[in-house]
C-alpha cells in the first residue's frame, strides 16, 4: 500500500521489533529516522536499511514509534515531546495496563502493540514480513485525536497487520492467555529436556521441536514482560500447572495400581485441549 | 533407495503410521499387502494406493509391520506367525517396555518405533515423507537374528528414517520426554485457552499456534500411549507442573508487593529453558 498520512517516521528503539517496523515502512516508501540509545543496535539497522540515524533539530516526523521496554515509554515518551519528534505517538510495549495508567489519555498517543515476535532479538533478526497477518492491538482513549489514530492505523496496515481496539486490561489478560503464558510453558518444558543427553534429545520430533521453539526468547527480555503482566500470568499459569499436576497423579495411580479407570481423566484434559486448539485455529483463521 | 532385502511388505493396521509406511515402500517399489480389521481404513489406505489387500494363502511376506495398539501387538503378533504372515516382523509402538517383556526376545521379531506423527489420524492423512529425517528406534535383543535386524533396518533406510538402537526402558524414558511430556504440556496450555472468546484468540501469534498444534492429537489413541508409558510419563510431568508453579507464586509476588526480586526465580527457568532448547536443537541437527 501507499502511505497518505505517514512521509516520515521516527523510531526509537532498533531492536527486532523498531527494526521490523522501519524496514516494512521503508519497503512502503517512507523516510525513516533511526535513534538507539545502543550505538551498535542503531549502526546494525542502519546497516539493514532500515533508515537514517535520526539528526537533531530537522521538522517533526508524522509519527513516531516507541519500540522501547514497557517501562520505559511513558519516560520515551515525555522525551519525545519535549523534543517535538513527531506529530503523533505510539508505542509496541507488550503490556498496556501500566503504559495507560502512567502515559495514556493524551490526544497524540495511541498505545499500541503488534502480535508478533521471534525467537531471535536485536535489528539483525529484524524482518519486513514479521506482522504480516498478525494482530496489531491499539488501545486509544476517550482522549485520543482521531487523526493521531488514522495515522497509528495506517502504520499498522503499511505492516501487512490487522489493527484490532481492546481495552488495555483486557489486552493484558487476552496476552497472559495466548503469549505469556504459553512462553513460560514453552520454557519449562524446554527446561525439563535439558541434559538429557544427545541420545534422548535425538529421538525429538516435531512435536517438542515446534512445542518448545518460542523457549529460545531472550530470558532477560521476558523477564521484563511476565514481571508488568504479573497477576494475569500467575492466575493463568497455575489453572496449566494444576492441569498437569492432575494428569501427573493420575498416571502415577496407572503406573502403581494397573487401573487404567484413571486415564478417564487424561482423557478429560486431552479433549479439552483439542476444543482449545480447534477454537484457537478458528480465530487465526477468522482473521485472515 | 532400491531395497535388497524387502520385495514383499505385509502391512498389518493401515492407520497414519502403517499406510505411511506402506506408501514409502510402494514408491521403493516394494509389494505391499494391507490389512485392518476396520474395513473402512483398509479401503482409505488401498484407495491411496498404499498396496492391495492382504490373500489368504499367499507366501509369506519378507516383512510384516504390525502398526497396531502396542496392548496389542503381543497377541497380533501370535496371530501373524500362527498364519505365517512373513519371515521377520516389527512393530510401530510408541512403548516399549510392555512388548518387549510381553513379545521381545525371540528370533523373528524386532522391535519399533518410527519417531514421527502428525496432528491428524488414519490412513488418509498418511504420507510416505512422514519419517524422512526422523529417528526410528529399534530393539533388538540378544536373541534376535541378524537377518531379522538388517531387514527392519532396509525398512527404516527407505522410509527415509535413521535408525537407533535402545534399550527398551531407555527408550520408554526418553519418549516420555521429548514426545509424552510435551503431548500432555501442549493439551494443558491448550486447555487453558478454550472459552477465551474469538477476541482473545485472534491476538494469538505463531508462538502460542506452534506450542499447541500437537493438542489436536487424537484423545482416545494418546490415552493409551500415556497409560503404557504412565511411570516414566508422571514422574517427568511433575517436574514441569512444579517449574510452573514456582514462576506462578513468583509473578503472586510480583503483583501484590511489586517487589520485582522474584523475577530472579523466573529469569532462572528462562535461562535453563534457553538451555534446553539449545541442546535440543544441537542433538536434532547432529541427527541430520
Amino acid at each position: 500500500m501507499t502511505p497518505s498520512r505517514i512521509r516520515t517516521l521516527a523510531v526509537v528503539g532498533t531492536g527486532l521489533i523498531g527494526t521490523s517496523i522501519a524496514l516494512a515502512a521503508r519497503s512502503a516508501g517512507v523516510r525513516v529516522a533511526l535513534e538507539d540509545r545502543d550505538e551498535r543496535a542503531l549502526a546494525a539497522a542502519v546497516a539493514r536499511g532500515a533508515g537514517t540515524p535520526l539528526s537533531e533539530g530537522g521538522s517533526p516526523a508524522d509519527l513516531a514509534v516507541l519500540a522501547v521496554p514497557p517501562r520505559a515509554v511513558p519516560e520515551v515518551l515525555r522525551d519525545a515531546r519535549e523534543r517535538r519528534l513527531a506529530a503523533f505517538y505510539t508505542d509496541v510495549a507488550s503490556t498496556k495496563g501500566e503504559v495507560v495508567r502512567r502515559a495514556g489519555g493524551a490526544p497524540d498517543f495511541v498505545p499500541g502493540h503488534p502480535m508478533a515476535g521471534a525467537e531471535r532479538s536485536g535489528p539483525d533478526a529484524a524482518d519486513e514480513a514479521l506482522f504480516r497477518g498478525a494482530a496489531w492491538v491499539l488501545c486509544p482513549g476517550q482522549g485520543t485525536a482521531a487523526a493521531a489514530l488514522d495515522t497509528v492505523r495506517e502504520l499498522v496496515a503499511l505492516c501487512g497487520a490487522a489493527p484490532l481496539e481492546m481495552d488495555a486490561d483486557e489486552h493484558d489478560r487476552a496476552v497472559a492467555l495466548v503469549s505469556h503464558v504459553p512462553h513460560v510453558v514453552a520454557s519449562a518444558l524446554a527446561a525439563a529436556l535439558r541434559g538429557a543427553g544427545p541420545d534422548v534429545l535425538a529421538l525429538t520430533g516435531r512435536g517438542a521441536l515446534d512445542t518448545t521453539r518460542i523457549a529460545a526468547g531472550d530470558p532477560e527480555l521476558w523477564r521484563q514482560v511476565l514481571g508488568d503482566n504479573a497477576r494475569h500470568v500467575a492466575r493463568e499459569l497455575v489453572e496449566v500447572a494444576t492441569s498437569l499436576s492432575w494428569v501427573a497423579i493420575a498416571l502415577a495411580e496407572v503406573a502403581e495400581r494397573g487401573d487404567r479407570r484413571a486415564l478417564d481423566r487424561v482423557t478429560e484434559l486431552l479433549v479439552r485441549g483439542c476444543q482449545g486448539r480447534a477454537e484457537l485455529l478458528d480465530a487465526v483463521r477468522a482473521r485472515r
